[in-house]
């Protein structure tokens, strides 16, 4: 289970206001901090108050800023692709893009990128329709991004498909159609595709938020998830996919597996 | 989810004390206090220090005394057939046997026995050789279960296959297994066989055992656990239940979802 820490996001305020300060502090803060609570990658977002032609330049500054302090490697997260591109350039090591939809004019645009960068790509099962309901019609989206990494060289261990799931109060009927997604993305090639998710859209607006994301990366995780942006910060879901990991069988059994978990 | 409260059992130092002084407090405590922690059956088992021949009298007194005080159906637990019939004799509504195995001789007895008294009854997917490793043998042996169910006219929904899940710390390879099996007992009839678990089993000699316990409950629901025999008296394992059943979309959300689930 690769845990991509959610942290470093225009959405928060610390981040917003490091952004507008310029100030490197609290990116090089959460950028350790994510680190030492077994994040595997960072995602780096902008958030929603940058003008889209500053992104670039934030990404690029976001990006070399978090690298400065932590040996991880990025999860470059933007609607814009100038930006995406902004960071990929100076990203040390194998960066990952977030990310593509199914609709082709994107694909066009980000799967040849992950492949001129040798970056790894989230790609969403939704398009310029919206999230399928069934879990066939995301498999059938998920399909087309597939075919189009395939077409431009991008390996399957380099794609990750998202099922997306939706917050539990408004859309519960979408749940079950997610777990049903990432059992069937594992046999829609061979070697099959990565998934991951954005766990904290399972809550959104809910109350017990923590629990909800955690349960449901767990119950993710018994039906094929390998990654996942999280808040890295919550003890009780790190303590979860540790245990989660031995019951896979992905890691061995000892009395201090949490702490050997963590010390990874 | 239909949670078995284990606390009735010998093993446990104050019914083992409970049952050789005759001491019916102990026993009302755990059915009224399993029954107010969201139990839906009384798991109730003398324990291995009953000698064979007073099995059947002491079953008889732990199921009366349980149901003088909870309203709660038992899930009388067993390996003496005399002791399990002495239980079903007494008890009021519909109880549940714990367990026949697939071995011939076995469902001989129980299978026609919860036939008699219109019980539900645990099948264990394991035979005279032991449990199998592989999700496919032990689909094999619970097929048989369910056609000797057929046979003597038990339903389907009175069934509840359990796949056996074996200590995480010396037989890792299982868990997955496991899962697969309880996926895979969803076609084996329609309408399907109703599965349930042995939770503790998880987690025998491991470190942090709850959390083990817990963490496999909720991977298992995923794949379509319906019933656990679990510590209900575990208030994280009663939140992350209350949380995977609106995550599949089996109860309503609300904002107060955690009251709401304790207060049925």
């Amino acid at each position: 289970m690769i845990l991509i820490g959610e942290r470093i996001n225009g959405m928060f305020k610390d981040i917003r206001e490091a952004i507008q300060n310029k100030d490197p502090e609290p990116v090089k803060y959460w950028a350790k901090r994510q680190q030492e609570k077994c994040a595997g990658y960072l995602d780096i977002n902008t958030g929603p108050t940058v003008e889209k032609e500053d992104q670039p330049a934030v990404m690029e500054w976001l990006v070399k800023t978090a690298q400065e302090v932590s040996t991880l490697p990025c999860c470059i997260d933007s609607t814009n692709p100038d930006a995406i591109e902004a960071g990929l350039k100076v990203h040390k090591g194998k960066a990952m893009i977030n990310s593509t939809t199914a609709d082709q004019f994107k694909m066009d645009i980000y799967i040849p990128m992950a492949a001129k960068y040798n970056a790894a790509i989230i790609g969403l099962a939704m398009n310029e329709k919206g999230v399928p309901k069934s879990a066939s019609d995301r498999i059938a989206l998920a399909m087309e991004i597939v075919v189009n990494c395939d077409m431009h060289g991008v390996p399957m261990e380099d794609l990750y498909i998202d099922p997306l799931m939706l917050p539990c109060n408004v859309a519960q009927e979408h749940g079950v159609e997610v777990l049903e997604t990432l059992r069937m993305i594992k046999t829609l090639a061979d070697p099959a595709p990565r998934t991951t998710m954005g766990l904290s859209n399972a809550s959104q607006r809910c109350t017990n938020r923590h629990l909800i994301n955690r349960t449901f990366l767990i119950m993710s995780m018994a039906c094929g998830l390998d990654s996942a942006i999280a808040d890295v910060d919550d003890e009780d879901t790190l303590d979860a996919v540790a245990a989660a990991n031995l019951l896979l069988n992905k890691d061995i059994y000892c009395d201090s597996f949490l702490k050997t978990f963590r010390s990874r």
